[in-house]
């Protein structure tokens, strides 16, 4: 196919009158498929329906894990997430199913009672977020829901950009934390580099209580190639900036959505302060779902081959949308998107002032994407170029009929624009 | 046993020199015993054991609950607690393992955000709770943990001192709720009245956001006599005051502590306020854990006769308990107590400044009691006089030899007293 740029206006009419037909046949079809969320299909799921069957209740030091008590989690579950993330086990703390919860839960901590001897969050009158975008949405619903400012940060090629992230550090008491995923990043896939991780680590901020929430929910979900992310805490250690890192993990997206467990990793006085809270929040989370786990996981090396079978579900997928936007728009330069090597999404940008309207068509023809506009805080895209494309969940067919559509609905609204803008 | 206001000086003396023989002897013992907390013992646990076995994970209306989603309950879930407490499932939500993470929850979220318009409590100056004594130590510890000043309401026979509640309540806008364990009260074992839930429902309150926190936990575990308590809800739509009502139950103590499941009901406006929060919070609770709940509980007739079956266990433990305590105490009134009709624990008072005394006599032969003064807010009993017993736990030997200690103890604290006070 020919870069739409070099076609005169006769041409686009015909391509557009053609696009349309193709358009209104998929119309008739009454698809129903969705692109829409990062999750785990089916066959994925399979994976782990052996945890089904693990009825064990006594922990590896004989405590009844079907009675009360045991706040920070069962010892096996730190010693095998301490194995996976490189983090020592004294430094965990085993939660329930959602880390997004734990997240918020840290957040309104924060919020609540503040960190240690600071002032809580509640009683200033503005705190201030840095949201590297695109982003998770999710992320940015928590923080608009607690009305913190938001500012956005540039992703980059290694990270974020950090000259920006020092500055605004350095010289902002309001700016309190960053929230990160920093591997297989939602949505773009960015892997933050081992400079990024230090200039984290060591960069000056002016809230002494100034917090990093990584979300290193893709840890091992690798697809095109495993990445080793480096070890925050080791960077924290080297500057005593330890105390700033409040670190999230679960299995999730390892074994059950619905039924996993979550994991927060933080310094010794993190770890301390939140347990301090904790205490009075709950008695302790689901133990019986944390021994379940350990059993059905056993070991780092377990974990990891049960991550290469759900990457060897998701490669074919991901191939499927790869391919398809190559062969759509390689020689027509009208949609932008990186290769991920890992993580859940496909991160696309369309011409300006485009994304909405692609999603409104895909939508109208039965493909549910995410609502262009989601991976930035309060969902303002203010260029309207992002869109987020989730094919994990869809069957093969379902995926490759719903990335045809995609690209066609990309067409149809970019020459739309372009007769528009140009009077061609 | 004579009582000991009958015995003179030389007598008491005797009898102290007699019991101290005993205590030692005890002593030497090395003695292990707890009767601190309401845990169930092990061959309640069993009773639930079957539930581990459960594997299923498609729901009614065939949804993979292995996967993200549903956050308000599965449905079959939210049926059956209906049905048990006779709340429209509507008004239901299912929650995680823990109610009192739920109470929590519902707190923080009246805190940091608010009822529906209303002001949140963290931007007022102040927030007062109504607290019925002696009560539950870990509802108090958590409106400790926000700063309520928290007013004492005196335990009565019928439920608790409406007069002072109401009265309180009618010109207090700083009152922003109670926290109630209507039936079979921790640690009294008291049953609130009809006429006690009704004034509850139809009392004045200042604040137009007072809540009623409904801690129903012990709403199937009867003992000795089965309580019907007067539905809360349908007090309130006499008076259309439903709004102030948070109830919540679990199935903590009757499958297991450690993996049940919490439930949160209200009103309409309270379930559309609680989810608008909730859903930035977590995207959904362990459904595959609410599934098992369910396949295993059945239905209500089912869940009746499980809770026979715990009742049918407890009681031999609360005969022996009380019968001890009429043995040594009934001619002898240095101790009161109510026989509870179910619940967790049996409530004692002894003569006034010694709870602290005789739990610390316990703790140091080796019998652990709540520490004394927990049934009051900020651990503080004016008089020193109450202490919690819990049978639950130990074994009958056990428990035997616990409350054989236990009563030596209040003898001797009561001569020490006695002697001390009134130079005999």
């Amino acid at each position: 196919m020919k870069s739409f740029k070099n076609l005169c206006k006769e041409e686009l009419l015909k391509e557009r009158e053609n696009l349309q037909k193709q358009y209104d046949n998929y119309l008739k079809e009454n698809l129903d498929l969705d692109m829409s969320r990062g999750k785990p299909c089916k066959e994925q799921l399979d994976l782990s329906n052996d945890i089904l069957n693990i009825n064990d209740y006594i922990s590896r030091d004989n405590i009844d894990l079907r009675n009360y008590g045991i706040l920070d989690g069962i010892k096996e579950a730190k010693k095998l997430f301490a194995d996976i993330l490189d983090i020592d086990e004294n430094n965990i703390i085993i939660g329930g199913n959602s880390t997004l919860n734990m997240i918020y839960d840290a957040i309104a901590r924060l919020y609540m009672f503040g960190y240690m001897d600071n002032t809580p969050w509640c009683k200033l009158s503005k705190i201030k977020f840095l949201c590297p975008v695109p982003g998770y949405d999710r992320h940015f619903d928590i923080l608009e829901k607690f009305g913190f400012e938001m500012i956005n940060i540039p992703i980059t090629e290694n990270g974020i950009n950090m000259d920006m992230v020092e500055n605004l550090c350095k010289n902002d008491e309001a700016i309190k934390g960053i929230i990160c995923v920093p591997l297989y990043s939602n949505p773009t896939g960015t892997c933050y580099s081992k400079e990024t991780v230090e200039r984290l680590a060591k960069m000056e901020t002016k809230a002494k209580d100034f917090k990093i929430f990584w979300d290193n929910a893709y840890a091992l979900h690798y697809i095109y190639e495993k990445i080793e992310l480096y070890n925050i805490f080791d960077a924290c250690k080297k500057y005593n900036t330890q105390d700033r890192i409040l670190y999230f993990f679960s299995t999730s997206k390892i074994n059950f959505p619905g039924g996993g467990v979550s994991i927060l990793a933080g310094s010794d006085n993190t770890i301390k302060d939140t347990l301090k809270h904790l205490s009075k929040q709950t008695i302790g989370y689901d133990k019986i779902n944390q021994l379940k786990t350990v059993k059905f996981l056993k070991n780092k090396e377990n974990t990891l081959k049960l991550m290469e079978a759900h990457s060897n579900i998701l490669k074919p997928k991901f191939d499927i949308v790869l391919n398809t936007l190559e062969e759509n728009f390689k020689n027509n330069p009208i949609l932008k998107w990186e290769k991920p090597k890992g993580g859940y999404f496909v991160s696309v940008d369309t011409l300006e002032g485009l994304a909405k309207k692609v999603v409104a068509m895909c939508k109208e023809v039965g493909v549910v994407l995410t609502d262009a506009g989601s991976t930035y805080p309060k969902k303002i895209d203010i260029n309207d170029t992002n869109i987020r494309i989730a094919p994990s969940f869809p069957s093969l067919e379902e995926l490759q009929k719903a990335i045809n559509i995609f690209c066609l609905c990309v067409k149809i609204a970019t020459i739309d624009k372009m007769l528009a803008e140009n009077n061609l």
